[in-house]
C-alpha cells in the first residue's frame, strides 16, 4: 500500500457540498478496490481539491474516483508524509 | 487564522532529507509569525512538497519560508480540511 496525494482543478470554482458529495460516492466505492480516501482539502474559489488516499497504485485510486463520480484527479503523486 | 495548502514544485526533485532539513528552520522561524506548519508530504522523484500550515495570512506563511530558508511555494491556497 502506498499513499497518495491527488490534486482537482475545477474551472470556476467549486463548492464543499459537491466535494461531500462526491467524497461519499468515493467511500461507497474505494472498498472493492482496496483503497481508502483518508481526508481531503478544497479552496472553492480557486476550484483546488486535494486528496490524500492510501491505495495499492494510483491506478487504483483514480479508478475509484472514476467509478464513484467520473472526476478524476489532474494529478496524483506518490508521497510520503511528515511532520 | 486559517489553514493553507501550498505546494513547491523543484525541477530535479528533491531529497525527503533537504525538505527535513528547511522544515527544521521553518519551526525555528514559524513563532514570530503566529504561523504553525502542521504536516507535509513529499513525493521525491516529482520534487513536489505539499505543506499544510495554519497562518493568520498566506503572506505570513510564505514569509516564514521566505526567512527560514528562502524556499517561497509555488502555489498557496486557503482550505477548509474534511474527512
Amino acid at each position: 500500500m502506498g499513499l497518495f496525494m491527488d490534486v482537482h482543478t475545477v474551472e470556476g470554482g467549486v463548492s464543499r457540498d459537491d466535494v461531500a458529495a462526491a467524497h461519499e460516492k468515493d467511500l461507497a466505492t474505494q472498498g472493492a478496490h482496496g483503497v481508502s480516501y483518508l481526508r481531503y482539502w478544497v479552496d472553492e474559489q480557486a476550484g483546488k481539491v486535494f486528496c490524500l488516499v492510501e491505495a495499492p497504485s494510483a491506478e487504483a485510486a483514480n479508478t475509484v474516483h472514476r467509478e464513484a463520480h467520473g472526476l478524476v484527479a489532474d494529478e496524483i503523486y506518490p508521497v510520503s508524509e511528515h511532520s
